[in-house]
C-alpha cells in the first residue's frame, strides 16, 4: 500500500441483510474505526448470497479501490461464499490452509465439539492468502492483494468483526506509515432543528474554514453537531469554530460527547446539593424515566408523580378542585399547583410540572392537540409557559419531557434568554 | 411497469451512513415491506453526499433495474442532493413544484415556523416528477420514470419513510396488477429469546411446512415472530403452524400485528372497566411512560408514583419505616406495601410495584445488581416474586418494566402458568 489515503470500498454479503431480517451495523462499525485513520468509506455495496453477482461486484471494486473490505460469508454453511468468490476473482484455487485448520481444531477442542465437515470447510481458503486471527469465533479472516487492491475478508458476527478490526486498523496504519489522525468533537444540543442550525451557521459564520468538517445528526430529542478536523490541520481553526457556534447558540448546547439532558440536569443539581421532583400529566412518567436512566440519579431525584386524572392531581398533589373546574387541567394555575405540590411532598428544592394534550384525542378549539403548560423552578421562583407543539403523540411526549428538563437546566445555569423553540412555539 | 416481478435496487445516500454515525435501518424497513409483494431487493449501494458518484450509480442502476428506490438526501441542507441528481440523470431541470411548496407552507404554518430558504429548497424537484405525500415531515417524496426504470425518492427520517412506504407498496402492487401477494402474520411475544424460540420450534414442531416461512425479530422488550406464506400457497398450513406455536408458547404471545404489552394491558383493563396504578423504584417511571404512550390510556391509568428514595416510599405510599429498616427497600414486604399504597392513593383496582438494583452501583453480596422484587395484582390477590436479571442498566429497566406489565396481563387473562423467564431468572 502506498502512503496516500487509500480509497476504501465495502462489500457486504448475506441474504439476511438483503431481506431486512438483520439490520447491518457492521459497516457502521468498520467506518467508525477507519475514521481513526482519517479514511472514509467511499462506496458500499450490499448483495445477497449470489455467486455471479458477488464475483462481478468484487472484480469491479478491485479495479477501482485500494482496499476492499468484505463482510460476511465466512461461515460453515453452503451459502457462505466469500472464500470461493475471492479465489475466483484472484484466479487461484481453494486450498486447505494449515493455520486456519489449526485454529478450527483448537476452537472445537475448547468447546468439546467434534470437527465436522461444515466446520472444516472454513479452512478452505484462496491459495496464497494471509490468515487473520479470529480471537472469538471459528471463522478466521483472510486477505490477499489482487490487481494492486488489498482485499480483506471479515466475519459477519459483530463481536468477531470487532475483535478482528483492531488488527486490521493497526495494520492499515502501519501501511500508511502514520498514526491515527482525526480529532472529532461532538456537541449535544436541544431545541435546534437541522435546517435552522444549518441556515444560522451559513448566515452568521460565512468564513467557516473548509478544513473543519461540520456534520449534524438529528435525533429526538437531541441533535448532535460534529466538528472534525485532521490532526495535522490547523487546530486553532476548530477552536475558533467552536467559539463561534457557542456565541451563536451556546445556550442550546447541553454538553460535549454523549451528554444527555437528564444527565446534565442531574450533575447541575448535584453541584448545588439540590433535588428535583416531577409532576407529570401528558408526559406520563417520561421525565422521571429519563432522569432515572442515568446511573446515580438517586442523589438528586427522589420522587415523581404521574397524575394523569384530575382527582389524582387534587388528592395526591393538592391542586384545588376550584382551579380544575375553573381553568381546566391544562392551565397555568394547575401546573403551578402541581409543581408546588410535588416540591412539597418530595421535600425537593426544584420541581417541574407538565399538563397538556398529547392527542390524538382530547383537543378543543381553545386548547388544540399539542397545547401544553409547563411550570418549573423553586418555591419562591416558579415560572410557567404555554407551548403548542402539534406533533405525533410519542414525539410530543419526548420533546415536551426534554423541554421541561431543559427549562431546569437553563434555570440552574442562570440562562435568562428565552430558548429559540419557545419563541417559535409559544401558544400565548 | 410490466407484470413480471420487478428487479429492485436501493440507492442509499448520506455522509452520516457512510461515516457510521447512523446505522441504516431504512433499507431493512424497505426490504421487509417489499417482501409483502414477494419482491426481493437485488442489490443495494450506499454512497456519501458526492454528486458525481451519486449520478454514476443512479445512471447505471436505471439501466439494470426496473425499480430504484433512493433513500435520503431530501432534506433542506446543501448536502441533500437527491432532487438534483435525479434531474441530471433524467436530463430535466429542477423546478419549484407547487404541490410540494403547498405542503411545505402548510407544514411550517402548522408549527408556527417561517418558511425559510432552506425549507423552500425542498420544493425544488425534477420537472415532470410526481410528488409522494409525506404525512409527517417537511420533505415530500417524488418519483419519475427514466429509461423504463421507475425511480422513487424517499426521505431518510425513518418515521417519514415508514409513513410513505404504505403508498409506495400499494402503488407497486397496482403496477404489478396483482394484489399484495404474501400473507404475513406477525406475533408479538415477550419473554422468549430468538435462539431458544428457534430451538423449541425445531425440536417440538419437526413437521413445520416448508412453504410457511418463519422469521424472528428480536427487540427489547418484545420479540416478533413472523409467519409468511404466498397467497396462492396452502393457507391451512399457516393456520396449522399458528396453532402449533400457540400450543408451544401461547402464554408468551401478547398479540398480533403491532400490539404492545402496555396496549394489551390497557385493553384488558378497559374490558373490565378496571384501573391500574404503578409504584416504581428502579424502573423510575418507565412503566407509567409505557402505559401513557398508548393513546386513550387515561381510561384505565390514572396515577403512577415514582418513589425513588426510602422516605418517599414511606411518606407517599405508606410503606412502614420498620419494613424499610428490617428488610431494606428491595424486599417482598416493601414492594407489597408499595403496591397496596399505590392502589389506595389512586383508588385503582390493580397495582404493580417494582423495587430493585438497576446498577451499576448499589449491589451487595446478598442482593447483587440485577435483583428486583415485583408485586402485582388486586388488593385481595396480590402476588410477589423476586428475579435476578443482571444486564446493563437501561436494558434492565426496559425488561423489568415489561415483565411487570406482563404479570398484570397474565393475571387479567387468568394465565396461571409461570412464564419461562421466571423459571430461568428466579432469584429465590
Amino acid at each position: 500500500m502506498t502512503n496516500h489515503t487509500p480509497r476504501v470500498q465495502l462489500l457486504l454479503t448475506g441474504n439476511e441483510i438483503m431481506s431486512g431480517d438483520t439490520v447491518d451495523s457492521n459497516s457502521a462499525l468498520i467506518a467508525k474505526r477507519l475514521d481513526e485513520l482519517a479514511i472514509s468509506v467511499y462506496r458500499k455495496v450490499t448483495v445477497g448470497d449470489d455467486p455471479a453477482l458477488l464475483k462481478s461486484e468484487l472484480a469491479s471494486m478491485a479495479q477501482a479501490a485500494d482496499v476492499v473490505i468484505i463482510n460476511g460469508g465466512l461461515g460453515p454453511t453452503v451459502d457462505d461464499l466469500t472464500a470461493e468468490i475471492l479465489a475466483a476473482v484472484a484466479g487461484v484455487e481453494l486450498a486447505e490452509h494449515p493455520e486456519a485448520l489449526a485454529h478450527l481444531e483448537s476452537w472445537c477442542a475448547g468447546r468439546n465439539l467434534p470437527l465436522n465437515a461444515a466446520n472444516r470447510k472454513q479452512a478452505l481458503l484462496p491459495a496464497g492468502c494471509h490468515v487473520i486471527d479470529n480471537p472469538i469465533g471459528s471463522a478466521v479472516g483472510f486477505e490477499m492483494t489482487v490487481s494492486d487492491c488489498r482485499i480483506i475478508c471479515t466475519p459477519g458476527v459483530p463481536g468477531e468483526l470487532r475483535a478482528m478490526l483492531d488488527w486490521i486498523i493497526s495494520d492499515l496504519a502501519r501501511g500508511l506509515q502514520r498514526p491515527v489522525e482525526r480529532d472529532i468533537l461532538r456537541l449535544q444540543t436541544f431545541g435546534l432543528g437541522e435546517s435552522s442550525a444549518q441556515q444560522l451557521i451559513s448566515d452568521q459564520i460565512p468564513d467557516w474554514p473548509q478544513e473543519v468538517e461540520l456534520g449534524f445528526r438529528a435525533g429526538a430529542p437531541q441533535m448532535e453537531i460534529k466538528l472534525s478536523i485532521d490532526r495535522n490541520e490547523d487546530q486553532p481553526a476548530r477552536a475558533h469554530c467552536l467559539a463561534q457556534l457557542e456565541a451563536l447558540f451556546g445556550d442550546h448546547i447541553i454538553g460535549q460527547g454523549d451528554t444527555l439532558l437528564a444527565g446534565r440536569v442531574l450533575s447541575l443539581l448535584r453541584e448545588r446539593k439540590a433535588t428535583l421532583a416531577t409532576a407529570e400529566s401528558c408526559t406520563g412518567g417520561l421525565i422521571a424515566s429519563m432522569l432515572t436512566q442515568i446511573p446515580g440519579s438517586s442523589d438528586a431525584f427522589h420522587a415523581g408523580f404521574v397524575t394523569y386524572a384530575n382527582d389524582i392531581k387534587r388528592d395526591v398533589l393538592g391542586v384545588s378542585q376550584a382551579d380544575l373546574d375553573t381553568h381546566g387541567a391544562v392551565s397555568e394555575e394547575v401546573v403551578r399547583a402541581m409543581a408546588l405540590g410535588a416540591m412539597d411532598r418530595a421535600r425537593a428544592n426544584y420541581a417541574v410540572a407538565v399538563s397538556g394534550i398529547a392527542g390524538p384525542g382530547g383537543g378543543s378549539d381553545d386548547k388544540p392537540v399539542g397545547t401544553v403548560w409547563l411550570a418549573w423552578g423553586e418555591r419562591e421562583h416558579l415560572r410557567t409557559r404555554c407551548l403548542c407543539w402539534p406533533v405525533e403523540r410519542s414525539l410530543f411526549q419526548t420533546m415536551i419531557a426534554a423541554a421541561a428538563l431543559d427549562m431546569i437546566r437553563r434555570m440552574l445555569l442562570g440562562i435568562d434568554e428565552e430558548p429559540r423553540y419557545f419563541r417559535q412555539r409559544r401558544a400565548r
